[in-house]
């Protein structure tokens, strides 16, 4: 299976532009291509309004970010793609006919998978040519901030067909649930169709309304959803013998009449009792403003999970360390050329932009998040040395002792912005830098950090020599720039007298 | 109804010890009757053990601990409690019998509420004295930090009883959702066991292990489900006509065979897959240890929540301000005495936590932060001066010219901290300011921050005056001040000559 610069989308719907969102912030170029030309202007603004939300989600450095293009010719994003992702309507024959035409148009190594959340891949590769690169990859809204996507295959879908989506699917940072076998809604929906057809009943018999019982998850345990799941959640609740001690309590509680089983009629009168109870639960707020709000607390859980490392959590963290391993290769060049001359550059660390919750109540970058960028410098440098987490797990950090930062002119909001860094002197147990913090229009400088930082053995809490390594390296970057003028604002401190 | 200052808990298991740890936490005493002796250690011990999760929930000043004491007498809990919480098995003619006895010992304004997950009010109340003041409040796993308590009354139930029974819940910080009408399994489990029977069909049938079936949710609804239901996310994935598109849509899937209806037998197969299965995900890992990991994080997310204010969040945010106020805690009492008297003390103007988000892989709190909480104390200091949103809509505002931070030791997550501040110099234009950050606990100096601020005119982005009311109360501080000696720290520069 061919690698994945160009993906190619058939069908620009809600999914289709959360594909698109997703592929173009990792760094992926996007063909999209639907039979209604007006759906241009429709993705290009699904895709900017997730922007905002994505550029939360990590502050890891990424790859350029891919280009979106429209057309209206199926077969030519066939002929183009290296991946295709079919989010046309929920149609079996619909999705066979086109699906076949287009595998006539791909060649044989592009991967067509498609976005279906309840049909059998079997049955959509059917008329297919090559039906062994076909499989179905379900995603979930938001696709551009849900990591889970669900994969199944088909009766002719080949493992090395599984195997490469599954790549993809990665590095552009979802979690892929291979399902074992095909059944009509593969796993999550199956889940969640059972749950809803509760809630419709429990709306139909008066019950209950819809915010009723949202809030009858959303409060309990949709927040333990969030991490773990029913079934870890039950062993947790058997107290030692687990889940075997929960199936014995609460196994006859199975055969009680707690749940409807057939789905109810959707008779006008429940549509009516569905809609005017979510209209309750949006209170006046409108799709836009509710999809807002959904997505912060999307990117902010995400964020929390990664600490505790599990679920969407994990996903992240696993996605960022593969940012930050490529963009060593990659984003800073500086640090190469530095050392095979003695050209005498300081170091350019960091690209970043100004995030718009970065900014203060005077419209400009807040003092504390200029540390921030300038942390981030410092741990670009320190990974290239060697200080990483696994130098961490053997008990050894830098520590910082001091900081003095000036500010030179306000960055606002989304300018972008450069680091570099001087290796200004170093010795068996500390070393002294310097950033500047440049804004990439002009190059004006905005702000400067002096920095000295003391090398720890963590487990006695006490300074100790840094691993010969990581001396090494870091001198030969400080006699690189050996040439380089010590900048004025370094070794000063704050005072009135001085202005 | 009576004021409830001791909460009485008849039955001491998990349920109960969670109970006996949220209350004890918001200021209300705890009396436990259990007929064992041997769980008075064991309750003691779960209390003990939530209060690592407990103390990071929220960080608003919290009254004086409850205490918990226990006993073997039923009756004599039954005579002592303002409200009585019962949680023992869950077997109806048991808890039928003992709930007739405890209402004939308990007086009748005292509430009585059965955490019963299924049976229903009616029944349990049936052989009460008093049974007006039964309801079933059926809380969730764990007690101590999830917020839902579904609330059913009986057919004697009176609405006194759920209005007095609502405001204990939520004094202690819970989200109390009132039940409509009693059906077996109230709201929540009905929707749990849905899912959960459509688990164990889909383990049955070799489709799908625990653990990806608990992914097949975790990684995708269960982070929606922690801030919006079903029903508000089906609206928002229906466009702009919302639920009634989405009912239109997927409507006929509900005839689709997605789910399985009738419980699947529970063999000794099933249950030996579903606990392998489940021990498979525990990967080694203790009962506590994954009780650690949930704990940490539904705290975690619960914070994240509050700063959307929806779900958890917003109840959280409630409790919050309902400590506050409680507390009458002046917000900055420092600077009145400071100004009051010429003892020259540095302002106390900060209190704070290290939240868990703060810290970075090295366990401490990241430098960002540490400006960020120097930023709060400044900013405090500032809208008391009156550099306040009106002050710099006219134009005017104090911009950071330079900040030097020094590091005197680390601060650990959760751990309190304060901020001390003085005004080392004023001018016209020009404030130069010291703090220090302290831990609470011994007062130990974390770090310090010396900071100048230049006033300027926004609009021409020049310096200006500052307003002399501003620069009179600034120099009333200095001047009240001035006896202080000048920190160690202050005017010095960063290097590695001097250490």
């Amino acid at each position: 299976m061919r690698q994945v610069k160009t993906l190619g989308l058939l069908g620009t719907g809600v999914i289709g532009g959360g594909w698109a969102a997703r592929a173009l912030h990792f760094g992926i170029d996007v063909l999209a291509a639907d039979v209604k030309p007006e759906m241009e202007t429709w993705i290009r603004g699904a895709v900017a309004n997730a922007e905002g939300a994505l550029s939360r989600l990590t502050f890891a450095p990424l790859p350029p970010k891919g280009r979106l293009s429209f057309t209206t010719d199926l077969r030519a994003m066939a002929r183009q793609a290296d991946f295709i992702q079919e989010n046309i309507p929920e149609q079996l024959e619909l999705k066979q006919r086109v699906l076949a035409d287009v595998s006539r148009h791909a060649p044989g190594d592009v991967v067509i998978a498609s976005s279906t959340s309840g049909l059998l891949p079997s049955e959509l590769q059917r008329d297919m040519e090559a039906p062994q690169r076909f499989l179905v990859a379900h995603p979930f809204n938001p696709v551009y901030l849900l990591p889970l996507v669900e994969l199944v295959g088909g009766e002719h879908t080949s493992p090395q067909a599984l195997a490469a989506a599954g790549s993809f699917y990665r590095y552009i940072g979802m979690h892929p649930l291979k399902v074992r076998r095909e059944v009509p809604g593969h796993l999550t929906d199956r889940l969640q169709e059972a749950l809803w057809r509760e809630i419709l009943h429990l709306v139909n018999d008066g019950v209950a309304t819809t915010g009723e019982l949202d809030d009858s998850i959303v409060y309990g345990p949709g927040l333990r959803w969030a991490g773990m799941g029913t079934n870890l959640i039950y062993h947790l609740a058997g107290g030692e013998s687990g889940m075997r001690h929960m199936l014995r309590q609460f196994g006859p509680c199975l055969q009680w009449p707690w749940t409807k089983l057939e789905a109810p009629e959707l008779t006008e009168e429940l549509i009516d009792r569905m809609v005017e109870g979510t209209q309750a639960q949006a209170n006046g707020r409108s799709i836009r403003e509710l999809e807002r709000l959904r997505d912060d607390y999307l990117v902010a859980i995400q964020q929390v999970l990664r600490q505790y490392n599990i679920g969407a959590g994990a996903t992240l963290r696993a996605l960022e360390e593969r940012l930050y391993e490529q963009s060593g290769a990659v984003a800073c060049p500086g640090i190469e050329s530095a050392l095979s001359s003695d050209s005498g550059e300081a170091l350019r660390l960091i690209e970043t932009h100004v995030r718009p919750e970065w900014v203060d109540y005077n419209g400009h970058m807040t003092d504390s998040r200029y540390l921030q960028v300038f942390g981030d410098a410092t741990d670009t440098l320190f990974r290239y040395i060697g200080v990483d987490d696994d130098y961490r797990k053997s008990g050894r950090a830098l520590y910082t002792v001091e900081t003095h930062v000036t500010h030179n002119a306000e960055a606002k909001a989304a300018e972008a912005l450069y680091v570099t860094t001087q290796v200004l002197a170093v010795d068996d147990k500390r070393v002294h830098l310097f950033h500047c913090l440049n804004r990439r229009r002009d190059d004006a400088l905005i702000a400067t950090a002096e920095q000295l930082y003391l090398h720890v053995n963590t487990a006695a809490g006490k300074a100790a020599p840094m691993e010969s390594l990581v001396r090494a390296r870091l001198e030969k970057i400080r006699a690189a720039q050996a040439g380089l003028a010590v900048p004025a604002q370094a070794g000063r401190s704050v005072g009135m007298s001085r202005t």
